[in-house]
């Protein structure tokens, strides 16, 4: 199997407790109690809904750009964690049927998407699934993982509204907001 | 099913006869009599390969470049055509770890992927299809399908080699040439 690829299956079973579920546009997903995180695909049991997507070579950032994040961010994982939150989107016809410079005027110069995200970071881990070119009839084109600490919860309600309000979130088309928390034995 | 799925099955069926299969470069895929192309997952009876691919948006072309392709290019799937050629490649891990903008300095600043290539269209058709973030364990990258008519031929190795000899070619490490013909019957 594809180390690459992840799976999200919600229903009754997995190491994350669903706190709130919210679609912040278009079509929601069934309330679940739980939410599994597999780094694997196959069948999961009793899930009510499950998202796959996969990690991947990044389309839009410039190598200045990689080597700012990579000199900052924390990797999804750290386990003293408790809390995560799973954000689908889906962009529509328009973004994909614009070309790669197109996308990245949208996506770095006039939304400033890592330029603006860079102050989150390391208190904030993120890693992006893709969804689109799985082969599948996928209801989203990725899926975004967040992790932070119970103190940096407003950190991310800052950081989620900022990337709502860019001109890159005009092209997303549904999108999902699900928050999650777990507890950690010490 | 995803309609931008494309499964590239060799065996004994199919509407494309096998001339010739060669491996450029790595390991090489069984010999088989013929090719099938659907549009469509799913098993495919007795198939010696199953290639899978999907096709996408563009990673590297501007938007003058795509005008200038859009402008000249045929579709697959002319019903005079006779003569095609499936070359699927892997490219290594230094590619994939390269940033957007390191990957399009190589793709056209260096290689004239696309300047180089517009003069051979409309004659060759070109459709690409993107394996790797597929989710499965596929064995290339990148499955490309070309249509041009018999006359085309020794226009279609001048193309082949020339993309064979850029500096983006350095960085794939497997590569097959499988090229095929069909009947027509007018």
């Amino acid at each position: 199997m594809n180390s690459r690829l992840f799976c999200f299956a919600g229903g009754k079973q997995g190491s994350w407790s669903v706190v709130k579920m919210a679609p912040v546009l278009g079509e929601s997903l069934p309330e679940v109690a739980r939410v599994d995180i597999l780094n694997e695909d196959g069948p999961v049991e009793d899930a009510a809904w499950v998202l796959r997507g996969v990690t991947s070579n990044e389309r839009y950032v410039t190598r200045g750009e990689r080597n700012a994040l990579v000199e900052r961010q924390a990797a999804i994982g750290r386990p003293a964690i408790t809390h995560a939150a799973i954000i689908p989107i889906r962009k529509n016809a328009q973004w994909w049927a614009m070309t790669q410079d197109e996308r990245r005027a949208v996506f770095e110069d006039q939304s400033r998407h890592v330029k603006d995200s860079l102050k989150y970071l390391p208190a904030i881990a993120r890693r992006l699934h893709h969804c689109r070119d799985l082969g599948g009839d996928e209801p989203f084109d990725f899926v975004t993982l967040f992790e932070y600490a119970a103190a940096d919860s407003s950190a991310f309600e800052e950081l989620v509204a900022m990337l709502r309000s860019t001109p890159e979130w005009k092209f997303v088309d549904r999108e999902m907001d699900i928050r999650l928390v777990r507890d950690v034995y010490s």
